[in-house]
C-alpha cells in the first residue's frame, strides 16, 4: 500500500508575531509540529503549506499529489483567495480528504463544504475539556479510551451550525457548562471531511498524545479507498451501456 | 395559524422565446401555473418573482416576507447575481424553506446549500418515470399512493452528487434503465431544503396532480416551526446564563 | 383536526411501596402527573395504563385507539409479557408514536425497536444537568431556549448504545463530567420514536415546566401524519398497477 | 494483519430436496460456493455452518472465532432457535460483522437488528436487474463500475421496511418497473451490518463475478476495526476516572 500523502496547511500568522504567546508554544508554527508528528507514523508522509506562500502553497500540482489536507486558520480567513478555495473544494469533491481543525470552522473551505454558517459559542478562560467517544465503532476513535481530557482549552459550545454529521465520533464536555460535537465526519462527492475541535494556538494542544492520535487516525480514515463518481453525462439511448 | 407565504421563482427565459416549445405548455411561464395552484390551497398565499426583474424579484423585503421559496432555473444559472444568492442563502439559514425543482440541481443556491457538484446523468427522450415512495412516514409523501407515474419526462440518473439526504422520500424508476433519488430533504441552519426532480419545461409536468400534491406537501413541510439558532457568541463566564 | 389520543404507561411499582421516596413525589404515580399535564393542553386527550392491570392496561382495543404511547419502567422490565411487547411493537410499526422516558432505555419495547443493548453509564448523586438544544429546527425543541437546567438529577453518560438517531435534539451536560444524547428521534415502520432522558422517580422531574413542554412537543411530533407502508406483496406482472 | 475469519451460514434446505431446481445450481449448497470464493481471496479464511447441524453450527466457540458471519435463509426462518438468535445478536453487538443475503431480510436475526417488519414487494419471473452504485465513496462499491446487471433475477421492490440506512450503497432498477435499496449498511453496537439483495436460490447469482466482488468487499468492510463500547456502569463520583 502506498504512503498517504498529507499536506498540513496553516495560516501561520499568530506564530510569526514577535510577542504573540503562540510563538512560545509553536516557534516554528503549529503546522511544523503536526507534520513532524505525522512523518513519525508508518505509512504517512507529510509536508506543509502556509497562507503567505505563493498560491498559499496550494498549487494544482501540490493538491494533485495530496491525499489528505489538514487546515488551520483563525484571524485571516478572509485573506484566503477564492480561486484557491475553489481549487481545494474541487479536489475534495474529486477524492482528497480534508481535516479542518479548531477555528477552521469559520474557514472559507469548511463553510463551502458545509453550506451553513458554522457558528458556535466560545469562551477563552483555559478550562478543562473532556472529549467523550460517542461512536466506538469508528476508526477515528481507536486507542483513546472512553474519553480523554485537555486540562486547559478554549471552549466551543452548541449550537454548532452544521449539517447533520454522517458520523458523530466525539462530544465534548466543558467545565464551564457547555457541550460540543467535537469530532464530526461528512462525505462530500468522492472526498471525506473530518472536523476536529481541539487546537487553540496558545495552549499546547497539538503536543497532546491523544489529540495527535486522533489526527493520525483521521488521516487514515480520510484517505480511504474511493471509486469514481459519475459526473454530469448525457446518456442518449435507453438501456445504454455505461463504462 | 397564519398563512404560509410562498414566493415562486422562475428563470422565465425558455417561455419567452417565440418558438420555444415551453411557450406552448406554459404561455405565462411555469411560475404562474405553480403559483396559481398554490393559491388555490387553503392556508397558502403565493406570489412570483423572476430573473429579469430588478434584483431578480428577490429584494430583502420580499425574502423577509417569504416563508418558503421555490426555485426553477435551467439555462441562465450563471446570470443569477452572487449577491442575491448570498441573500437567499442567508434567509434559508435563518429559517426560510426552499424547494429546488428539476434543473435547479445546478443552480447557484442549491450548490451553495449542498457543498457538492450536484451532477447527474440525463437523457431527453420523453420516457416513462415512476416515482416510488420510500418513506411513507414523511408528510411530503402524503396522498400519492405507493408510487405515481409521469408518462413522458426527461431522465435524471445516479450518481446524484449530493450530501446524504436527511430524509429520502422518493426514488424514481425510468423506462430506459436508470434510478434517481428524486425527492430529498435536508436541514441547513434553521431552514429546510427539499429537492424535487420532476419539472422539464416542455412536458406539462407542473399540470400533473401528483406532482402538484407533492409540491403543496413540501411547502407545508418546509414552512415547519423552527426555534432560534445561536449565532457565534462570546460567553465569558463558566455556567453563564444564556437568554 | 382530531385530538391526539395519548396513553401514558407506567410500571407504577416504586410509587406503591409504602416507604419509597417516589411515593412522596408522586403519590398517585408519575403517570397521573404526566396525564394531567397533557390533558391540560389543547388538542390532546390522555389516559393511563399500568403494569399490574390486566394485559398491562394495553389491550388491542386500547392500542388501536392510541396515537401516542408514553412509557416509563425501571425495576420490572422483565415482568412485561412478551406478547404485550409484540402487540405494542406491531402498533408502532403500523403508525402509533412512542415516547420512552428515562429508565425505559432498558425496557423490552425500546430494545426491540432499537436492536441494540441500550446500555449507558449512570450515577445517582442528584447533580445538575443542562440539556442543550442541538437541533433548533426540530419542533420537539420549541420553546425551551438555548438550554434548560435540572438542578438535581440522576446522571446518564455515553456511550449510549443506540442506532444513530435520525434527529439528535438534545445533548446533556452533567456537573460530574459526562455528556449524553438525551433527546433522540427515530422512524420505525410507520411509527415515530422519541427517547427523552429526564425522569428519575425521586426527583420531581415531571413537575418541571421545560420537561413537560418537551413531552408535549414530542406528543405532537410523534402523532405526525403518516401514509401507508406497503407490506410484503406478490406483484405478478411487470409494470403491474398497485393500489 | 490477521486473516478475516468468515462463517458462511446457510439454511441449506432447498438444495437438499431431490427435485428442487436449487439442487442443480448449487449441488453442494450455496454456502459452499460462497465459502470457496472467499477462501480464494487473500486475507480471508471461510468455513460454513448450516441449520440442521447441532446448534445450527453456531456454537459460542464458533461465533467467538468469527469476524464476519454471512446469512442466507428462506423457507425455514422459524426453525432457527431463539437462543441461537440471541447468541448471534449478542456477538454482533460485541463486534462481529454480519452480512444478510437476499431472503434473509425476513430472518429472525435481521429483524432483531432492525426492529422493523423488513417487508417488501416481490415478483419471480426472472427479469433483469441493474444495481446502481449510489455511494461511490463506499469501499463496498469498489470495482463494480457505475452499475452492474443480473440478467435474470427475482424482483424485490420498495417500500423495504427498514430503519434509515447509515450508508446506502446500491439502488436496484428492475425491468418490470420497481426500485429497491439493495445494498444498505448499519452500525449496531460494535458491529457492522450489511444487507445485500441479490441471491435467489435457482438463478446462479452467487456465481456472478460482480455479486461476489461486492460480498468480498462487504466482508472487508464488516470486519473493520472497532474499539470497546462502554456497557452499563455505575460511576459513583463526579469527575471519576474511567479506564
Amino acid at each position: 500500500m502506498a504512503d498517504i500523502r498529507v499536506t498540513v496547511w496553516n495560516e501561520f500568522r499568530h506564530e510569526q508575531k514577535p510577542d504573540h504567546p503562540a510563538r512560545k508554544v509553536y516557534p516554528k508554527g503549529m503546522h511544523q509540529v503536526i507534520a513532524d508528528h505525522l512523518n513519525a507514523q508508518p505509512g504517512i508522509v507529510a509536508r506543509t503549506a502556509t497562507l503567505d506562500q505563493p498560491e498559499h502553497g496550494l498549487t494544482q500540482e501540490v493538491l494533485d499529489n495530496t491525499d489528505v489536507l489538514t487546515w488551520w486558520g483563525h484571524c485571516a480567513h478572509k485573506d484566503v483567495k477564492d480561486e484557491i478555495v475553489d481549487r481545494v473544494h474541487q479536489r475534495v469533491l474529486d477524492g482528497m480528504g480534508i481535516i479542518c481543525l479548531h477555528s477552521a470552522h469559520f474557514s472559507k473551505i469548511f463553510k463551502r463544504l458545509m453550506g451553513t454558517k458554522c457558528s458556535l459559542l466560545w469562551r477563552e478562560i483555559g478550562e478543562k475539556e473532556r472529549l467523550w467517544v460517542i461512536d466506538a465503532a469508528h476508526p477515528i476513535a481507536a486507542g483513546v479510551g472512553a474519553y480523554f481530557e485537555l486540562p486547559q482549552t478554549e471552549m466551543y459550545g452548541e449550537i454548532f451550525d452544521i449539517p447533520n454529521p454522517d458520523h458523530l465520533v466525539f462530544v465534548s464536555w466543558f467545565a464551564g457548562g457547555e457541550v460540543f460535537r467535537s469530532g464530526c465526519c461528512w462525505h462530500r462527492g468522492r472526498g471525506r471531511v473530518f472536523y476536529f475541535r481541539p487546537g487553540h494556538e496558545t495552549f499546547p494542544i497539538y503536543k497532546d498524545a491523544n489529540v495527535m492520535r486522533v489526527i493520525t487516525n483521521a488521516v487514515q480514515w480520510c484517505a480511504g479507498d474511493r471509486g469514481p463518481v459519475n459526473d454530469v453525462r448525457h446518456v442518449k439511448e435507453p438501456m445504454e451501456k455505461l463504462a
